[in-house]
């Protein structure tokens, strides 16, 4: 299948904020950032954000008509081990266009940008249950830091992010 | 225990790179970043990281001179439900300054550079080993999200890194 991945305009971010939602569905997540929220957050002058955008031709859209179908949405990160890293907050295909190696090209856009940037590290979420999800990862050489070292992710957010921050 | 906590300067990067060697012995991991490093990457035009440091007055010195006794080392991040977050990467006392609310304090002052910041939430690991740790997190009012939502940390390094960056 022809694709191409190039990196985002401020344009993207009604389809970003599509395929985000889309996501946010599929994990019953309820809240999501907005359009609005990207415009801002990902076009200043220190940008919050950055992805990369998956796109087919014209005739080949999807049935709802989306040319624009998978996205990498990273940040830069750092970490006491690697220094420079990145933190790859999603990377997402829309189902029809799956198993088509437009996930593995938008992870090595992330990988090239990472390296070109002086960065050792991609690091991310995966939920426990999404096998799919850990068989490409591995595919691509990747570690389970749950597993392999026993790493937790813990969060401070709503009440807890509040009264913290505001006391 | 009298103490303060202040944003970091360029003149810290010492005392954090120390700490973080302290935290990498405790953690048996051997790579850690340098003073060089954390030079570079925290005092330039966009810095990829920030800390504050928690410090003693001279008379209550550590047994080994220091007055620069805990820090904590964070960058903001981005997230597709709160849209701007805090990652923080690690959070330190020094052991014999530990149990006297440093720690506490110095994850307060993140909470509200953060909300001063619009960040709606303060992400980061914890090893499952480390009990202490979650009993502090937890009474502050955060989330074992492994545990309570199946998250799992994976991580792209090493020759995966290389491979899928340099090809």
């Amino acid at each position: 299948m022809e694709f191409s991945i190039r990196p985002a305009t401020r344009d993207d971010c009604k389809d970003l904020a599509r395929m985000l939602r889309e996501l946010a569905d599929y994990h019953e997540i309820t809240e999501c950032v907005t359009q609005t929220d990207l415009e801002q957050d990902g076009f200043r002058e220190n940008p919050c954000f950055h992805f990369f955008i998956a796109e087919v031709p014209e005739q080949h859209k999807s049935k709802d008509g989306y040319t624009k179908i998978g996205m990498a949405f990273y940040y830069f990160s750092y970490s006491m081990i690697y220094s420079r890293s990145i933190s790859l907050e999603n990377l997402y295909v829309m189902d029809e266009f799956r198993g088509k190696g437009v996930g593995k090209a938008l992870f090595k856009k992330v990988a090239q940008e990472g390296v070109a940037a002086g960065c050792r590290e991609i690091s991310f979420i995966v939920i426990h249950w999404n096998k799919p999800a850990f068989g490409f990862y591995f595919s691509q050489g990747c570690q389970d830091m749950t597993i392999e070292k026993g790493y937790h992710l813990v969060s401070c957010s709503g009440a807890a992010m509040e009264r913290l921050g505001r006391s």
